[in-house]
C-alpha cells in the first residue's frame, strides 16, 4: 500500500540541541483510503491531527538549535505517538466519532499501516538521533488539544507531560515564571497513563535524552502571530532549563 | 555557526524505488550572513537556486514511490552538488556575478560551512538509502537552468546528464518519444566534466543504485500548472525506463 510521504525531516546545521517532534503535524489521509468513511467535518477536526502544533515546531526550530521530524498522515490512518499494540495507534473511536475504515480493517491493512507509517517514523526519529549524538540533550514533543473534549471545557493551557524520566517536566515546572501568561499544568489535560507517552519512553530514554511532551491549547495556536507567538514564549523557557541541566553535567 | 535548517527529507511509505534528490531547492541566506554582499536581484536569481525544480520533485513524489532530499540553503553558501574541494562548492564567482561574501571568507568559516551544510546533507542522503535500501533501485536529482546564459540563449530544454555510470541516462534517450515534447540532450547543457555528477557519483554509485540527473530549462517550469506537467511527464517516463532495468534483473 502507498500512503505517500509519511514523514518529514527538518534538520538543522551544527550540532543541534534538541530534537522537536511532532507526530500529529498532518490531516493527510492518503487517497487509497478515501473518506475512511468520516465527514469533512471530522476529517478537519482535532481527531484528525493537532491543529496548530507543526506550525509552532517549526517557529521554533527558527529561534533555537533543533532539528524537526514531523508526520505526514492523519494520526487517523497510524497515531505515530502510539505502539503497534495500542488500541489507540489506528483507532476504531475517536472521542464521539467511529472510525469505518479502522473497523473493517483486514490485518494485512494492519500491518501493512505499521510497516508503512509506524516504522519508518520510528526509523527516520531513531536516525536523526544517531546523527546528531554528540550534540543532541534533548527531545521535545510538540502536540495540541481541544478547548472542549466530550462537551467539557478544559481550563488548562499549557500541559506539560512526561514519560519515565520526569526531571524535564519536572524542572520546567519550576522554571516557570511566578505571573505564567498561561495556565499551567503537570501532566493535564491528560499522562503517560493514558499511553501518550510512547515516542518520549521509546525514543529519547533510551538513548539518554532528557524530554517532555507540550501539549498546548488549540484555540491559543490558531493564527500565525499567536503561533510565533507561543514558539518566542516557549523557546527561552526551554532554553533556560536545558542550560541548568547542562550546568550541571560540568560540575 | 547556526544555518538553520540544511536539510529537509521526505520520507515515502512503503518501499521507495526511487530516491530523489535537489540540491539547489532553496535560495535561503541564513541571517548571520547578511546578504553575502549581493543585490536582491542576485539573491533571487538562479545564481543562488534553481528556480521551480524542488516543486517540479514534490510534484514526481505524488505521482510514484519516492523519497525526496532537498537543500535548505542557497548554493552560494555552500553548493551541496560539489566536494568541499571544488571551487564552486562555496563560489567566489557565479556568471557575471561575483560573491564577496565567499572571497573574504576565514578558514574557519570555510571549514564551518563544509561541517555544518555539506557533511549534514550528505549524512541525510547516507542515512535515506540506507533506510530503503531493500526496494531502492534509482537516484534522480532535479535541477533547473537558466535559458540565457552569458548573454547565450540556450535551445536545450530537458538535459539527461550522468556521472560515472551512464546506463540510466542512456536508457531514457533510448526510450523517450520519438516526438517529444522538448528539446532533449544527453549531457547538455553541460556534463559531468564540468563537475555536476557529485551527488551522482559519491552517493548513488557507491551504494548500486542507477542514477540520472534531469536538468529542466527553468523557463518551462514557472508555474505550479507547468511544474505538475513536466512531473507528469517525467514520472512515467522514469518508471517505464526502470520497468526495463528491472525485468532484465528477473530474467
Amino acid at each position: 500500500m502507498d500512503f505517500g510521504t509519511v514523514v518529514h525531516t527538518d534538520t538543522a546545521s551544527g550540532a543541534p540541541l534538541a530534537l522537536l517532534v511532532c507526530e500529529h503535524a498532518s490531516k493527510r489521509v492518503p487517497a487509497s483510503l478515501g473518506d475512511m468513511g468520516l465527514s469533512a467535518e471530522a476529517l478537519d477536526s482535532h481527531i484528525a491531527w493537532d491543529p496548530g502544533a507543526l506550525a509552532v515546531a517549526q517557529q521554533m526550530t527558527a529561534q533555537m538549535s533543533a532539528s524537526l521530524v514531523y508526520g505526514g498522515v492523519s494520526r487517523l490512518v497510524y497515531d505515530c505517538n502510539r505502539p503497534p499494540e495500542a488500541a489507540g495507534a489506528m483507532p476504531t473511536k475517536s472521542e464521539d466519532f467511529d472510525i469505518p475504515a479502522n473497523v473493517a480493517m483486514s490485518p494485512e491493512e494492519r500491518q501493512s499501516r505499521i510497516d508503512n507509517i509506524y516504522t519508518v517514523f520510528s526509523r527516520e526519529l531513531s536516525d536523526q538521533i544517531k546523527q546528531s549524538r554528540s550534540s543532541l540533550d534533548l527531545m521535545v514533543t510538540i502536540h495540541s488539544f481541544t478547548p472542549v473534549y466530550h462537551g467539557k471545557p478544559r481550563s488548562v493551557e499549557l500541559g506539560l507531560l512526561h514519560g519515565r524520566d520526569d526531571r524535564f517536566a519536572q524542572a520546567m515546572m519550576t522554571t516557570l515564571p511566578s505571573d505564567p501568561p498561561f495556565v499551567t499544568r503537570l501532566n493535564q489535560p491528560y499522562s503517560a497513563a493514558d499511553g501518550v507517552a510512547h515516542t518520549l519512553d521509546a525514543q529519547a530514554l533510551p538513548n539518554g535524552l532528557l524530554n517532555v511532551m507540550i501539549e498546548i491549547r488549540n484555540d491559543l495556536i490558531q493564527t500565525s502571530d499567536q503561533q510565533a507567538a507561543m514558539a518566542s514564549y516557549l523557546v527561552p523557557w526551554i532554553t533556560e532549563t536545558l542550560a541548568g541541566f547542562q550546568e550541571r553535567k560540568t560540575l
